[in-house]
């Protein structure tokens, strides 16, 4: 497997320190850990023995792959391997939180080629299935309770984001139309790539649910002419969003409101929703699509980005306990719910799953670069958690875990759609407006 | 509503004779079919006041729309009336065939605006809904059902359909690439852009699930160097295929095998499937899927083409009985049961609705033009009933009833895929094999 698959060289090999090996162990404690060492084995077996080994506390290694091995897991002590063959979904984060796990070589190859294994392995019988949709059902989304869930991430405070996210705060997939770009640059290339699909005109509004520090609804503004509401329920971010605004001269051409995307009021001749839906809740779908139905004009245009998956399946369980509360990536069959009920009709969807494992080969990147500063805001285990949050999503992505949907739909009545997305493709920047006459038959 | 919509100017109106107005009734016999005048202007009211008008037997007309009407629809007799206002989606279709109702006017227009007031229309009540599904039941797809059904409708006689297909006989969405297209360059058009899609490489092996009478087949091997095993079950299109791939020298590159797609043998390249799912029946579809699994090679690329809806629904009662029986056009969420279950990772989703209305107009302007001749092979119920289907097909694309969805995918856990759709609209003919390198990042 490539080192340089995400076109970034190093940023699979991270190491960590590893802990002083413990005095051997009499023959009693041996015994008394055998249930979970033969449950490791069994689980080493159940996902195709990955080249991987485990290397408990008194050196005892347990790896039965022939292929060289991408990573040694170190185990501090029996009680971690007992939590970590238990449920090894939620306690590998818990534990390498904690410190009592350390992974010695490729760090994201190694996430990697566990998520393959996993998925490669034959389907669980009913009671592992139940128990694993019990530990990883999600929670549910009542505006507080958003609130919270939202509060939780997304206000941790704009100076850490800053550190390792691109200038304009862009927190979701960026897209790299050329192998060549930067983060900054492919943050961009996203947002125009969301506006050409959005068919924008100048003197259009636009309406947008979840808009985080504020990016996509400056970038409107300013380069495609639009005035735009911009809904997002969390404080710090749009403290941030207002500022830059003002600093831009954007006043009066894009608002931000700190409302619930429920309460959406108003008509539009857009309604773009970025990273919203992976917190809105499979429930709240069909309800997400009225809101958008009722901002919707009659030939207006709709785009909802979304991290997603393949089959209908949850979070990690890891990552939605610690990382993202009530977080869920829908499959397409789910995100239906939000068009069909409402009779939307789905016009283009993209998958850019291998540019989400790229932005966020970046963003490890830069996160690894100011490890120091995150530590002295925080604490070492906020910067384990938040490392194996961004490698294992990186390694999610490559392995094809996690998927990124770019919808683009309108009303199902509207025939004022392009007749081809020639355009997506044949547009530079100087001749937007020329560019975007609708292409009639 | 413009004429010119679709480019072909005159192609909605198609007036037909309409018949001899009858002696007055007396007022026991208007007595007689109140109800059925009241249930007429009932459904009427509920669908919105369209602008059409009736017209009975005896003279009297029926219709409250402010409009100028685009048609006036003649009703032959009190038996027609009563069969009309019962079940009008099935008995439209049968009492047109059978020449007791005549549409003078605008026909595709008159059919749009019927579509579009019923999808406007409140939705029925419980009771409506289970009698409107119970009646559009889709027949079950056994292996020898499906050859039935498809015997109905492709084994009609190849003299028939080269009378209005184009001259390499595609009988599904051509894809106007650019407005000034003429039907047969915009096959070549459509057939180029699934190629681009698939990325089809020369000495690819391609399988090709439902290849009709055999053009995209020997499109593919002849531009794109690949060698296709092609299946279908209609002797007659395959007889046709084999004729023209003998003609043209492609013997050995394209073979065409009279069998089930459900008996595809072999691994390739490619897996492609054009107007074909629209035959399978929504309980096939996970195993489709699993046919299309166990034929792509780990870093194979699929398509499949179809005929769909924004939403559940079935096939008009009378397409389905009289046309296309076992029909059934999937809305997105359903033909994720193709997908979802085998875990393919979609990777794109093209609508070309009013690509497939454009096509339906050059279709029936060519039938049309020929209808002397159709009439001499069958008789003027074929005639009739031809006209109704690709009038109405044309309507159902027009008024956002219908869509035609292009879904490629590949398995879920292959990287090798585009990184951007760049090349399928920066690709001459002359330089496609320089333009199928795979982006690197």
């Amino acid at each position: 497997m490539s080192q340089n698959r995400t076109g970034l060289s190093d940023i699979r090999r991270i190491t960590a320190p590893v802990f002083a090996r413990q005095e051997a162990e009499s023959g009693t404690q041996r015994r008394a850990y055998s249930l979970e060492r033969g449950l490791l084995r069994w689980l080493l077996r159940a996902t195709g023995n990955p080249p991987v080994r485990f290397i408990l506390w008194n050196g005892e290694e347990i790896g039965i792959s022939q292929e060289p091995t991408v990573a040694h897991v170190h185990i501090r002590d029996p009680g971690t391997l007992r939590r970590l063959a238990l449920h090894p979904e939620l306690y590998f984060g818990e534990e390498y939180t904690a410190g009592r796990v350390e992974v010695e070589g490729y760090f994201v190859e190694f996430l990697e080629v566990m998520y393959r294994a996993i998925a490669r392995a034959p389907r669980p019988g009913l009671f592992r299935r139940v128990l694993h949709t019990w530990l990883n059902r999600p929670h549910h989304n009542t505006l507080d309770g958003s609130r919270e869930n939202i509060h939780h991430h997304y206000d941790l405070g704009n100076d850490f984001y800053k550190l390792w996210l691109d200038s304009e705060m862009v927190y979701t997939c960026a897209y790299f139309s050329s192998p060549t770009l930067s983060l900054e640059e492919a943050q961009v290339a996203k947002m125009d790539h969301v506006c050409r699909k959005l068919e924008l005109k100048p003197g259009q509004t636009v309406v947008e649910a979840g808009c985080g520090w504020g990016a996509l609804a400056r970038h409107m503004a300013k380069h495609y002419g639009v005035t735009v509401k911009a809904y997002n329920i969390s404080r710090q971010q749009l403290a941030y969003a207002r500022d830059r605004a003002r600093q831009e001269g954007l006043v009066g051409r894009v608002e931000y409101i700190e409302d619930d995307y429920r309460n959406i009021r108003g008509q539009y001749d857009a309604f773009v929703s970025v990273g919203m839906l992976e917190h809105v809740g499979v429930d709240n779908y069909p309800m997400l699509g009225a809101v958008a139905k009722k901002a919707l004009r009659k030939h207006g245009r709709g785009l909802i980005h979304s991290i997603g998956r393949n089959r209908p399946g949850t979070m990690s369980a890891w990552i939605e306990r610690r990382i993202f509360p009530g977080a869920h990536p829908p499959c397409l069959s789910e995100m239906m719910q939000i068009f069909e009920p409402n009779t939307f009709s789905v016009l283009d969807v993209e998958n850019l799953r291998l540019h989400y494992a790229r932005t966020l080969a970046h963003w490890l990147e830069r996160f690894e670069a100011n490890v120091d500063k995150v530590e002295a805001m925080t604490d070492p285990a906020f910067v384990r958690a938040w490392r194996l949050y961004l490698a294992g999503s990186m390694a999610s992505f490559t392995a094809g875990d996690l998927q990124l949907f770019q919808v683009v739909f309108s009303n199902g009545s509207c025939n004022d759609v392009p007749w081809t997305r020639w355009r997506l493709y044949n547009d530079s920047p100087s001749n937007k407006e020329k560019a975007w006459n609708p292409v009639t038959s």
